[in-house]
C-alpha cells in the first residue's frame, strides 16, 4: 500500500513555519508498513492543491492532508477535494447546530463564514475535532483513502490517533503494533548499533536507533495480528539488547534520566542537592523538571563567582592546590553542598564551558562529582560543542553518574 | 521569478528527521521576493527523483535541492540532474586530488565510490564545500537554474549564504535585501501586531512579526539597489515601529534577554544573585548561557525545599503568614539572596509549576520580585502550559521584569 502526505498552507511557503506534521505522521506510516514515497507542501491555492491531490491520487492508495480547514476563503482542502471527486458538499445540519451554539457561547454571534466547516460530500465521514472546530473528513472511493485533517498540530494528532489511525490501521490489514523503546544513555548512536550488531537488521521485530536531545533511544516494533503476539515477538529482541547494552539502559518508553535517577532515590529516602559551575542551574533545572521532584530535591547552589563556592564550604586549599577546575574541587563542591543543603548525596558540576580558556582549561573540559553514603565518585570529561550544549551535555552526565552510582557500579 | 524545493533524503519520508532546510530556504526565496508554489520531499530513488525534477522544471525558473549528493549509490541526485539534461558527467581532476588528499589524510586510502563526488556536467559549476567532502551544483540552462546543495544542515547552510545566494541575489535583479529585527519580550504576537497597526501591512520595507522561543522578533525588511538605500527605507519604519512598542524592545538582531540585562549591568558594576523555587535552576541557567555572564551573576540558590528558604535568610514569620507562594515571600526571596552571595541585586521566583495545586495556589501562579539599589518591585504572573513551560515563562518574566527595573521602569 503506498501513501502520499499533502501540508496545505501558504505560511509553509513563505517559510514562516516548520512542517512538524508531515514527519509526525511519516513515522505512523512506516510503522504500519505502508510505502511513503512523497510528501509535498502546497500553498492555500485551490489549483494548485487539486493538481497536487490528482497527482497522488493517481499514484497512491491513502493520500492523508493537513490544513486548509479553517473558515476562511483561503481554506480550500475541502474545495479542492470535491473539484478531484466532482462531488458537492452539502451541510450537516446537526454539526451546524454544534458550531453554532459553541460559537454563540465564545463570541455572542455566529460568523457566516464558518458554515463551510460543516460541510460534507457522499464519499465522506467527519472526523471530530473535540478541541478545534475544523472537523476532518475520511474520504472513500474508488479503492482509495483520503484522510483530511486540520493544520494545527495538537488538533492533528487527537484527530489522527483517536480516529484516522484505527480506521487506517483495519485496513492496512488489521495488525497490531507493537514497540518497546530502550532509552540509553552514555553511548552514542554508532557504539550502540556496534553492540546490538545483528539485531540492527531484523525485520519482526525491526531495532532501530533515534537520537533523541536526551537519550539515544532504541525502538524494537513488531507487527503481528494481535497484540500479545507482538509484544511475544519483542520480548526476545529486547532481552538480549538489554544483555548487549547492560547499564546503559535507564528505562523504557517516556523515561527519562532524572525520572531514573529520582526512583532509585526513592527507597532509602536519600536527599539530593547539587552545587553547579559550569552548568549555571541546568542541572538542578533538570531534576526539578520532574513532577514529584520536591519527594528527593532538597535544592541547588549555583556557586558562579569562585569565592561563592568557599563561602558555601569548599576548602580554599583545596582550590589553591588544584585550581577549580578539578577534580578535587569537584569532590570538595559535592562534599560541601551536602551540608550546606542538608542532604545524604551530593552532586556537582566544575569545568569550562567557553568560550574561552580558563585556568589553562580547554573549552569543554568537565569534572563531575558525587558523594553519597554509599561512597564518592568523580570524572574528568572532555565535552565538544557550544556553550549551550557543553551545559546540557556536562549535566546529563552528571545524572547519569548519579544514576551508576546508585545502582552501585561505580 | 517562480522557485521550487526538493528535499531528497530516504530519512526523511520514513519520520526519521524533519525536513527544516526547506523553511530555511523558504525564508530566502520569501525576502527575493520569489514566489515558492511547491515544496517536494521524494526519497533515495533515481527514478522519482528525476521525475520530480522534471516537474519542476516544466513549472519553474529556479530549482533547489538538498540531499542526495553523498558517495553512496543510495545519493542520486548528481545521477537524476544528468538524466533530466541529458548531459554525461566527466570527472573535475582538480577537484579528485582534493579529495583524494582529504581523504589519505584522514582514513589512509581513498575510497573508489567518492569519486563521484568531484563529477561534473558542461551546465554546472561547482559549489565548494569547505566543511564537507559533498560539493553542490549550481546548473544553468535554458533559462533556468538548478541549485543543488548537501542534506546536512551546516554545510547546506554555509554553502547557500556565501556562494548560491548571491548568484541569485544577481540573478533576482541584483536588489539588496537589509532586514532588522526588534526583539520584543512581554507582548505576544497578537497585540504587538495590533500596535503596529498599518506597519503590518506596508510593502518595503514588509514588517512581520515571529514566535520565536524566547521573544518574539518584528521583522523589517527593505529591498533596494544598494544597501544604503535599503537601510534608509528601514530606519524610518523602525524608528516609528519602536515609538509603538516602546520599551518591549530589548534589543535589535541576534539580542538576548540575559544579554539585554548583562548590558544594563555593566555601567554600575552592580553584581547579580538569584533565589529560586518554581524555576529550580532554569533562571540563573538563561543568566549563565551568556558568555561572559561571570561579569555580572554571582550565582544563585535553589531553595527546593521550603526550609532551605529559611536556611538562607527569608523570615520564618513571612512564609507562615503569607505562605510560599506569596508575593512577601518572593520579595524576602530576592532580598535574602544578596546577602547569602554577596549581591547588590538579588532575583526571585516562587510559584506552582504543576502539575498538582500547591497551598490552594492554582498550576501556573508564579511571583518574581527584584530587590536592587534601586527599590523593590514585585509581580505575581498567571502562566499558561504544561511544568517545562511554566518554568520557561516564568523565567523570562523575572528576566524581563528585571530588565525594566534597571531602566527605571518599575
Amino acid at each position: 500500500m503506498r501513501a502520499e502526505i499533502l501540508s496545505i498552507g501558504t505560511e509553509i511557503l513563505l517559510g514562516h513555519i516548520t512542517d512538524t506534521n508531515a514527519p509526525y505522521l511519516a513515522q505512523f506510516l512506516s510503522e504500519l508498513g505502508i510505502d511513503l514515497f512523497f510528501i509535498s507542501q502546497v500553498g492555500d491555492n485551490q489549483g494548485r492543491v487539486t493538481a497536487t491531490l490528482q497527482r497522488a491520487w493517481d499514484r497512491a492508495e491513502v493520500i492523508i492532508t493537513t490544513g486548509g480547514l479553517g473558515p476562511t476563503e483561503d481554506d480550500v482542502t475541502r474545495e479542492a477535494i470535491c473539484a478531484l471527486l466532482g462531488e458537492t458538499p452539502t451541510v450537516d445540519e446537526a454539526y451546524l447546530a454544534e458550531l453554532q451554539t459553541f460559537f454563540m457561547k465564545r463570541m455572542g454571534h455566529f460568523p457566516l463564514s464558518n458554515t463551510k466547516q460543516a460541510w460534507i460530500i457522499p464519499s465522506a465521514t467527519m472526523l471530530a475535532n473535540p478541541i478545534g472546530t475544523a472537523p476532518g473528513w475520511y474520504v472513500q472511493r474508488d479503492g482509495r483513502v483520503i484522510i483530511s485533517m486540520p493544520g494545527v498540530p495538537r488538533e492533528m494528532k487527537k484527530m489522527w490517533e483517536e480516529q484516522a489511525l484505527p480506521q487506517l490501521r483495519a485496513l492496512a490489514g488489521g495488525a497490531t503494533l507493537f514497540t518497546r523503546i530502550l532509552r540509553v544513555a552514555g553511548l552514542g548512536e554508532s557504539p550502540i548499533e556496534e553492540r546490538l550488531g545483528e539485531l540492527i537488521h531484523s525485520t519482526n521485530p525491526t531495532v532501530a536507533t533515534y537520537a533523541k536531545n536526551d537519550a539515544v533511544d532504541v525502538r524494537i516494533s513488531a507487527k503481528a495480528a494481535t497484540h500479545a503476539e507482538a509484544e511475544s515477538l519483542v520480548a526476545p529482541v529486547e532481552a538480549r539488547a538489554r544483555e548487549l547494552l547492560g547499564r546503559h539502559v535507564f528505562g523504557i518508553d517516556k523515561a527519562t534520566l532524572p525520572g531514573a535517577v529520582g526512583e532509585l532515590l526513592h527507597p532509602s529516602g536519600w536527599q539530593l542537592a547539587t552545587m553547579e559551575s559550569c552548568t549555571g542551574g541546568l542541572l538542578a533545572s533538570y531534576i526539578t523538571d520532574q513532577p514529584g521532584s520536591s519527594d528527593h530535591m532538597r535544592g541547588g547552589i549555583v556557586t558562579y563567582a569562585t569565592d561563592l563556592k568557599t563561602r558555601y564550604g569548599v576548602p580554599q586549599e583545596v582550590i589553591d592546590q588544584h585550581g577549580v577546575i578539578s577534580d578535587a574541587t569537584a569532590l570538595a563542591m559535592a562534599r560541601a553542598v551536602r551540608d550546606a543543603c542538608g542532604a545524604q548525596v551530593g552532586l556537582s558540576t566544575t569545568g569550562n564551558a567557553g568560550p574561552d580558556t580558563q585556568e589553562n582549561k580547554p573549552v569543554g573540559e568537565v569534572h563531575i562529582a558525587v558523594v553519597s553514603p554509599k561512597g564518592e565518585v568523580v570524572r574528568r570529561l572532555n565535552l565538544r560543542g557550544e556553550r549551550g550544549e557543553i551545559k546540557h551535555r556536562a549535566a546529563l552526565a552528571a545524572l547519569d553518574l548519579l544514576r551508576l552510582h546508585l545502582l552501585g557500579d561505580v
